[in-house]
């Protein structure tokens, strides 16, 4: 219970450290039948991998995702899914200098105290490079979603003070933009900001928006197992997010009931909301309108800029972080946050089948 | 798997509707020889329960408390530790009129899809009623903490557009206003807002903000336990709740790198971050500052000025919901808060004693 | 994590001690829209309470439950059901004499290895009579399978040296001895026995034998969680039982492969084996045929015949059990291994629906 | 939750088929600072490997582990170890043959039952080939056990009618036979008894014993948890394993308990048993005393021995299994069993560390 597993019936184990040999996951629990190939997998990994941009670490890595099991003949066999990516671009000696100082804003100094000592190299596991097993898992799980036409689609809404505009909201925009903004103008106003920090050897933080469309009703459960809840944790648990809402979020602190409350419409045979604010889920449970949230992701803590710090020996020093860092994590994050939601939502989609008696009866009723 | 059980070693099991004969819930998992009684439960009931306030609906109910197992002789003994609070002023008949009505913002339509049909009385297991058990469940992990020395203490950062002020912030003050604020000022002006909002038959959003102090260091696993990440998923698990944020939280986002940074200073033989934007992690693993969390509340859903909705029926229709109902949940969901802090981080006190062979020296070391 | 919570989707939490206020479980995850009565309930109970024969400890206890929630005009919810059975006949006095003394096969010197004290009073949490609150759980779960047409029928198939004789098999008869023998001949050489035994101040171990008839294929999974593996854990998780087998069993270890393989036969349509030497599984995994299974169980460890032990202050002394005992632990195990095995059987039933993608399909089938 | 996850602290997930590219194991909670190589891990592998001997499948394997995270400077690191062992002889076109016919004993048919099709290559995922990864977890578990002083020691107990003399028990004759018997006469006299099988081209079934010395005492816990109940699970989930028994096992059945009891006794500070026929625990506890415990396995399925049986197409055929197959599985599966109780034993240990207060102030004890 080292913390690198996730789910109950769709339940992945990740591994791996930054410069170790190689990343992987195993999922143990994923239904037989799925069709699914590297290259489904590879997709996401690209979206993630880095030195694609001026606005990503130049590290070269391919990210090349290797199925070692559970698919035969293109199909998924029902049994453990295991997948490898290795590291092919370490560079640890870049990082001996920094094998006895605590950086800022880093787990170096929170691993020490646990473990007692750390792997120091590109912040072993603590490294952002652990989320491409996530982005591999999320592929499969993202996959089982589709079968059933659900679409989850993140992107970036803000870079430091840069805000998409909502009346330039443009989907097919996202991947045309380095900074995977759905609004170019904000997009090119925030590479210019961005630029800028880079010369001042500093970074910026932003945030991610995300939209998950036509999940089916009824997933989700009541008191701890809130899909909001689940997906939070899932949010929250990537390395640099500061916070989560979902639907109105914080705003709703500042709104009154009259003004929140979603109201309820009946056209044409269907039962829909007027508004939105809830974001998707009624008491925890989706209830057919979409699912939207936001995280708030900090600035990249290794800059080049010079910082304050200590040593292991208790020396006050000042650092100054060389080496190959992205300027803003929230791009290369937006598939990570797409990951972890397709993670919860597959969980919550197979856990909801045991939800009633009628689908025991639509899966065994042959059986009495 | 209906979801609710939480926790891994601490594991808790909670149960009861808000208009049936009980609730309660099952420890597993607290370590013998802890000293409980039921006055240490009651003294946090008794800080959620209602009608203590003209701001909290008027249903009396004592929330009496009798442990049923587990404890003897005034100490845990390591089994089950289970819990009741029967309920004593149910009055089903406010909610028949409801049967068949789907409330704005409430959870009927949700629960009749996933489940095919719901419990309607007083929104069955989805009322906030059930955060008693949470409570309840709280007091005991919260004693463990304290055994330990640390502090957990939540507090209302703001109502509607009335925040507190850094500058008058007194925790003493907490418990001298209905609204738990620790500013006397603002919670004149809350209380003023509030009376507002009855008056027009509205309800009110806000703020919760929680500290911890002296919590152990090597708390929280790296990836998917981060302690922020699974507190995050207990506090947005709260019925209200729809943000969660941790240290600079939404502000992380608009900051650069430089200005986020916590900076390292070793004085006295101690290390100590000169800011705690990080509020209280590093890589998820308690560093040794105060955790320090905000969650934000959606306004009381129920309220009786007119709103437009649907019935089983299929009708589009007006309701206005008359009965017994919060015109703002913040102030009794401060201690709710607290106590789902408390249960979060005494599962991880306890799963880190495993974290490292050193610790298994102390506890097996005479077994050689 | 004290040991009392099992399964994954359909959850139970048991609690209580033998002489403490009460005794109960939660059941987190039972679909919703089963019909289901305190008296369905009772109806184990009153094959496991004491009382009922001259072969059974005299303790008077009605073990009378009572549902607290998650059942709403006859059905199930799908939110956790709580039930409770009040201790009425505690006599604690009996083990005041008991309470610094070491009883030989019992619980009271590990208890206080591990916890450092215990709670003396009839064996506390390790009494035998926990296991009415597996009893109760075990009933919605069987309750669960019986609505698919799965019959689970255990029964006494041996006393000490008295065996059943297959020639003799007649289940109707298991409700017609105090014994629970499916051979009226057998049952009546075992009572003799065991009246000797009573009068010699001794116990008799025994076994007990199950059948499961129309249990759906497909349930179990690969490697560590073979249905046969779950069941053995449940069955030896019962206090008293030392040994478990399934289908051959320990026979199996002397016979030769060619013996031992259940060969396939096809006929009018369908594939059957010819012998059931697997016990219903193959590779862990129910193959349409009975699952059979044996549990040996270990001799009462309460007798009154003079028995050599220590007390905790370190003295040798002699003992003699006084109070209310069953002479044979087997009859009144019968129905609570029918619990167990209904409880794996019926999380295995739920977890089964999420193995294939043709499952989805039949669930969420309209959701695209 | 396709069932390759074990344990709760110690955790592992493994993954793999027989003919695939490879197997492995992660391990998700080995405690920080232990040290470990690939020797380690080699040492038992080189006991299950095949091809040592007359009385295993000639197929050739080197099992060749290789670690691939979570270690560092040659200790843990406290996050997940992965390894992995390739594949290097797989001869699928073995099996060709066998795609569309379903195997007497083997999983063949229940798998195809359960996910639609299969991986029919060697078994895919239900070939005893997967033990290899529990093997690896395994070692990594005994180690730490090793550094507490724990000894556990797995042998063939019995092989067809051939059973070992207690009288000629030598621990140091495991390893000095094909079979790991601890009395060589046996030995002798089971290689005859094999031999002749192979030329009848049939197998045998055989039984495992197991002794574990010097267990810390107050491992397990009450009702589901207890150490017997959970090792059972562990032991029977061993593909071939059809019974499980625990100190007496299924000779308690005709004992009375007067025989039964271990009578205590104290001499020179110590309390001891005078008798083990508990096997090591009491109420599922560990008390001090050492763990005994026996399996039974089945003769090996394959055999090439005329069988009958149907296949896909529903015809009645004859079959003559060629290829590679253990004459008998006793002799590897010995060190399985150990690998199987180091994990369960190693997880309960972690747990037990939780389960009272005094043990929070052994690691906590500075934080106040």
């Amino acid at each position: 219970m080292s913390g690198s597993v996730l789910g109950d019936l769709f339940k992945i184990s990740t591994w791996g450290e930054s410069h170790g040999k190689a990343l992987g996951v195993v999922i143990d629990g994923c239904p037989a039948g799925l069709e699914i190939s590297e290259a489904d997998i590879q997709k996401d990994l690209d979206r993630r991998k880095p030195g694609q941009s001026p606005f990503t670490t130049p590290r070269k890595e391919k990210d090349e995702v290797e199925i070692l099991s559970g698919v035969f003949e293109g199909k998924t066999t029902g049994t453990p899914i295991s997948m490898i990516i290795y590291n092919k671009n370490q560079r640890s000696k870049d990082y001996s200098a920094l094998k006895d100082v605590y950086r800022p804003a880093q787990s170096d100094y929170s691993y020490d105290l646990k473990y007692g000592f750390r792997d120091h190299r590109g912040s072993g596991r603590a490294s952002g490079r652990e989320t491409a097993a996530r982005v591999a898992a999320g592929a499969v799980a993202r996959k089982i979603l589709a079968e059933l036409g659900v679409e989850i689609t993140a992107y970036t809404a803000s870079i430091g003070p840069v805000k998409i505009d909502s009346e330039n909201f443009n989907q097919d925009d996202i991947p045309k933009n380095f900074l995977y903004m759905p609004d170019l103008a904000a997009a090119q106003e925030a590479e210019a900001y961005l630029t800028k920090l880079i010369e001042e050897n500093n970074s910026s933080g932003g945030t991610i928006e995300c939209r998950v469309k036509n999940i089916p009703d009824g997933l989700g459960n009541p008191v701890f197992d809130k899909t909001d809840a689940l997906l939070a944790r899932a949010i929250m648990s990537i390395g640099a997010v500061k916070g989560v809402e979902i639907g109105s979020g914080f705003k709703a602190a500042r709104m009154t009931g009259h003004q929140h409350n979603d109201f309820f419409n009946y056209q044409q045979g269907k039962i829909t909301k007027l508004t939105n604010n809830a974001g998707g889920t009624l008491g925890g449970i989706t209830d057919g309108s979409d699912i939207v949230l936001r995280a708030a992701v900090k600035p990249t803590p290794s800059i080049e800029k010079t910082q304050q710090t200590v040593n292991k020996a208790g020396e006050n020093i000042e650092i100054n972080i060389e080496g190959r860092h992205d300027p803003v994590i929230v791009p290369r994050a937006v598939v990570v946050v797409e990951a972890m939601i397709s993670l919860i939502l597959v969980d919550l989609l197979l856990k909801n089948m045991t939800a009633k008696m009628a689908n025991l009866e639509k899966v065994y009723g042959e059986n009495k």
